[in-house]
């Protein structure tokens, strides 16, 4: 089940650079490990932006709880969340 | 290059049927004719709305505005565009 | 799986009273059916509106989209939709 | 008599970890005693969020007032209040 | 118990005179005799505006609905309500 | 002559609490004396909420200049005046 | 007593032109009729819109509402009204 | 050539009080300045707000520029601008 | 001296055709003509939209509204209007 | 291929005087060296504020990317995009 997510990270200017690229870099990782899995389907930069539009593909609303509240940025993101499904225009088989 | 274009069809409830139904039908023939050629990349349904996410592949923005501009629905719908780029963590090699 | 719909009527006030009660009829037959099936699980009226707060227990995404726009009212409502899940602090066993 | 309130939780990403903790605690005892006297009668998280969907089940106003207010999360919460009552397509009979 | 309700009226301009006088007429009697019972207890208008501000005394959510939805000018309003309680500096015995 | 003022308290969660008590002891001896002077006529709570509804008697703009800019929790609030007049419809004989 | 007043007026495209100078006549001769007994204090357009910009010059709200209830496109505008009053820092002797 | 300035103050609360007095009393000596060599015409008060709506005469936008980016209390405040010009019914000669 | 107008056009969908052709056609000649003067500077669409972003350079701000306001599709578009003037970083002579 | 950015300053105002210079000195001498590059097309204040209009000529979306997120005012900035095309009415044969 798909679901449309759109993230705009808002990390303090002033945050120790240090602790700015840990937060990031576990943030890669965790982003990473949901692609393989196949969790998080798309992700895409808004040019000229710090935000990110992400497909995500999850059993059911609960992962996709756990999945979001669990991103390392997560307390420092604004997130809107739109439920997507199957087009009727569609040509695609699989809805990806 | 890609482009996340979120449309709202607002048609209003008293159009006669058979112009409605002559509208969508030319909007679905030119819907799935720009995904053959693979210019319409993604096409979703915003579950409980009459919305839709997508994503264009185009070559520049004059192609995305003629694409956009030529939609049969085009007059009726509320449409706001976002230009898209490779995320830094993404794994995939397409960028689709 | 649970959503949390959020619908608000805007009937053209001109419109002939036999057909504003004739949409309303096959709406409340609608909403009766479907939270006989279980489908619709709660219905209340915002006090000093024209505006429900209704939660929908469904399969997907998909079927929350089918129950939604085959709603008689639909042509006539503003929607806005959220999903939900289990809150950490429920001491409920089902999430109803 | 029912009022629906939506809760987000603001707390600053750089509150010290046991003092978030402590707070949350007893954000939960409380919520789990009002649900347990039946006054907090629904608890759902709002997927992709740090927000809730509430439905207060009261006396009249004031109450809601002194439930709403005493919330541990009180002063780090934005909140929002819709009146409730029976909805005329309701088959329930208790409204709950 | 009190409501705080805010109506802004549009009609809309080309509505044939006599007709915007009938609702006006009746708009205007329903108002007094909600007055007269003490339900209506404050009706301001907005100046510079075609708006009230009206505080309502009313049994519960339900009696608050059933007054506002049967105003004769209900259908070409916009209408926000807010419950109202007693405030902690009050110095009035009766919340009027 | 009447305004309607809205008033919404934010407070910084980590004021110190002798500090806060403080402020909000001035503001409450402010409001009874207003009260008693005649000139903040009404004073509710929005339930659920740290707002206020308020409705000041005044003799023209600068006097309500004067007292809303003088209320010791003037810096932490978010303010917004109406203008008020007598409705055409009231029956109260002296627009309070 | 001074008011700032900001109006936009939204005539509909399509309304016969004859009703449309006519009702601006009316709206030009009641204009100049306010401002010539000093009551309307200001007008102004704002460059590129159909809006303008007024102080008036009140005895109080109610003739404020008098006077703007009775523009004659005011079924056509959207109003906005701010009370203002002398300025700390004005070095004017009359705050016009 | 005049224009409308609405600024709105936001000075933190926390700020030390002779800072906060030495910042307010150089955007009193300026404003009184540039009022006597006729550049700012008008300087209200909005009623119960820390807002003021200004009226600049300046050559050009430039100069509109340098003088209110000049403004002691600029970084503290939110600055809306709108160009103006002569309305046709005023009955004014020049404007002012 | 600049402007930056956007503007967008929203002509109803069920004008004649034949209408909107002489209206359209008498809007391209004008901006063309005011192109060919250098009073419009710059013209562009935004891609997917039915806006356009343009550049003014007038002698002030009551050319600009003769100009803008004399469009033959003013009745049918919302406007936006921010005066422009030099950057302190920009390297042109001409501000172009 | 163009686009237009428009960048709001939130430089907060206790930022040592040194370090803002320095961060200013940096962004000056970027938009500089992209002006001469060509990149950077147009760069204007907007007249009363903070904010500046840009044009930006780059290949493609993920350039505008590059370059907007490298800017040294980037993490105090307020960015929205529009992507630009050629208008069907202007007369410039580049489009710039």
């Amino acid at each position: 089940m798909l679901f449309h997510v759109e993230m705009t990270v808002k990390l303090p200017p002033d945050m120790p650079a240090d602790q700015a690229a840990e937060i990031k870099s576990r943030e890669k990782a965790y982003a990473q490990e949901l692609q393989r899995q196949g969790k998080w389907r798309h992700l895409w930069r808004v040019a000229g932006s710090y935000s990110n539009i992400s497909i995500f593909d999850v059993e059911d609303n609960a992962e996709l709880q756990d999945l979001v509240s669990n991103l390392p940025l997560f307390p420092w993101m604004a997130i809107s969340v739109k439920p997507l499904c199957r087009h009727p225009s569609t040509i695609r088989e699989d809805d990806t």
